[in-house]
């Protein structure tokens, strides 16, 4: 089965006609590590899938301190939302950590699939709400829990991170410098 | 024309049969300033629409400091989307800061609604999308901007709530003393 259509199934059913139909609407697309799929001032037509590969969507405060804001993995969505939905300049860039092997649709093809497609509106509208839940627990996290209760939820609800992606991107996601994940996680 | 009508018309066409069918799923509620529509633990089962009032979600850390998630007003949906989506016990309380007259539709009835009527998916998956939006913006700001840049972006945003909400609880959302707003906003 196309790894596609088992991540669509988790949530929704499709018929052979159906999930072809759903393909039909992606491009496929490989990205070497360190390339970017979105860079800052960009408009963002473009919501990626990623079928292997790692990437980091993240930006730069005034000070030039690299922040993160999500990783993605395998059947991970990632785009920057508010370019994609607002159609604003992006604030944020996502580049490859990894090489990437990637499907994207582009906002026309999204608006007109989940138009015609009862069924897939609702796979991205759960989709959507999942993402939702997991940007609340991140505020949460940020205001509430010290660095090390930080360290600790992320490597509980993400253990292979750790093992793809630098330390000092681990402390940009936390928001600690590297000499304190170094105390964290010895 | 019914608020709720009005709202969800800004984003897709309801007819006149279709628009009772989705009443049908709510209900109303009016409650008085400092009542509680979530409690911390509660398996919430509700999401509430703001016909009129306002109020706040929020949660306390270890030391007692009470953190804002959010603010609720007139055309604003809120609850708990975690425990509302994944079924477990809530992190976060909403109360009332004002008198308040709210709708709201029961988890079944949104999925049952959302099944039967596409267009009803569509809104929420919209409005969905928007909430995220919202959230990640939350987010950049908290880790990239000052508490005079985070005040400001606040100001800009939601004018209103300067006057309906206590300075204490601006605070409280923007992680700052209540001194340290005084000297922001002066």
């Amino acid at each position: 089965m196309h790894p596609l259509r088992q991540h669509i199934e988790e949530l929704v059913h499709l018929t052979d006609t159906e999930f072809d139909v759903v393909l039909s609407h992606f491009e496929q697309v490989k990205k070497r590590k360190h390339q970017y799929i979105v860079q800052e001032g960009d408009f963002v037509n473009r919501e990626y899938w990623v079928i292997k590969g790692c990437l980091k969507s993240c930006f730069f405060d005034d000070n030039g301190k690299e922040h993160i804001l999500q990783f993605g993995m395998e059947n991970w969505w990632i785009t920057d939302y508010e370019s994609f939905i607002k159609k604003t300049p992006s604030k944020i860039a996502i580049d490859c950590l990894e090489d990437c092997d990637l499907l994207y649709i582009s906002y026309e093809n999204r608006e007109k699939l989940t138009a015609q497609m009862h069924k897939m509106e609702r796979f991205w509208a759960k989709k959507s709400k999942y993402g939702r839940i997991a940007l609340q627990k991140r505020i949460l996290s940020l205001l509430k829990n010290s660095a090390k209760e930080r360290y600790n939820l992320l490597l509980e609800e993400y253990p292979k991170l750790f093992q793809r992606v630098p330390k000092k991107l681990i402390a940009a996601y936390l928001g600690v410098s590297r000499e304190t994940l170094s105390r964290l996680s010895s």
